[in-house]
């Protein structure tokens, strides 16, 4: 049973993914396709709902982000030992998507200022996930697929705007956690340096 | 142990999590307060978020709407019997949000025109859902909290852009049925024909 990973060659939605499977060591067909360039065009055809990622795992396919993720983290035991942490893990993962969904008004809709976003609502999110963050990791110091996401975000709020996570002791923590894993250490080293499609100032 | 949903006085994000504690019997407060009113304004500083959905559940207190359905999925056992049926509940699940999100969009952002909105979103996303669908309930004929998720959407859609389900007959049995379930059908009959403050055509 092989695992596919199919998504543009940029980082987005995909990287969570990526970031998962490769710190856990999972092997996997990283398939990258340009945004929007004619191979997207034909493999949008063929799937259930024409969007990406789109994950295959053996000969189940799985699409939606927030599906494959929660699919990985009860397949690799990354979702939490009881319930009631589960529900924790869920909401920094929706929290996450909450700062994701306002970066995309931002910067795809142009429907909030640059200055707005970084002064407000950014810091804004960010103080919500510091609250969250209690310990080494979302939930303990066992790793859990909310903590590929927060880093991720991390990642890129770090760079789109630099300095935002400064006040907050625990996330800055979290991103230097995440980035020494010694899988995430070697992935980042070779990155490319691009955060959806655009490159990184 | 008593549960308690925090939440608006109008359907909104609340609204599946009341149909699924109402539909299962599950004894719990409904503690309403009027849309951004003086009660809000103080409870709102007493929450992790400061935003609602919140539910208690004893001494503990979840927020986010996608961490409180899954809370309670698991709780109750509604969130399918194996982890492809979880991937599945949580592909509709999220499909369920991404209409959502562009609903909100419209109706409240203004970002997209009502034309746009019922005749190539609206469309779009059914179609994709209804494709999603393939037995009685989102997993063969055990109801599941993706199921609740989806009769709210699909009850909102039939009202707001009446005639929208016609195409998707598989959809339009589904919201038949979830209706027609006894504490569903007790529930709606007396609920106030409110959609997210605003009255119904
Ligand atoms: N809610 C979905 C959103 C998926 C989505 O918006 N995918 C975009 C890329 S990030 C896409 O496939 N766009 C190409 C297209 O629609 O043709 C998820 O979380 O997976
Ligand atoms: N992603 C969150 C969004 C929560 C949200 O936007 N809540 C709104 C009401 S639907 C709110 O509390 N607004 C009042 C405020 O922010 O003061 C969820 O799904 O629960």
């Amino acid at each position: 049973m092989t695992i596919t990973l199919h998504y543009f060659d940029v980082r987005g939605l995909g990287e969570y993914i990526r970031l998962l499977l490769i710190d856990q060591g999972i092997p996997f067909t990283d398939h990258r396709f340009e945004v929007f360039g004619e191979e997207w065009e034909k493999l949008k055809k063929t799937m259930a709902f024409g969007q990406v990622p789109c994950l295959t795992d053996g000969n189940e396919e799985y699409v939606q982000t927030g599906a494959i993720m929660r699919y990985l983290g009860r397949k690799y035991d990354l979702y939490g030992s009881n319930i009631s942490e589960a529900a924790y893990i869920d909401m920094v993962f929706e929290c996450v998507r909450d700062l994701r969904m306002k970066y995309a008004r931002y910067i795809y809709y142009s429907e909030e200022t640059k200055e707005n976003y970084d002064n407000v609502t950014l810091p804004g999110i960010l103080e919500n996930l510091s609250k969250l963050l209690k310990t080494k990791f979302v939930v303990g110091d066992k790793i859990s697929i909310a903590d590929y996401v927060l880093f991720e975000e991390l990642d890129v709020a770090n760079t789109t705007a630099p300095g935002s996570l400064n006040k907050f002791e625990n996330l800055k923590q979290l991103h230097a956690n995440m980035s020494a894993r010694p899988n995430i250490k070697k992935y980042l080293s070779t990155r490319s340096a691009r955060i959806n499609g655009v490159d990184r100032q």
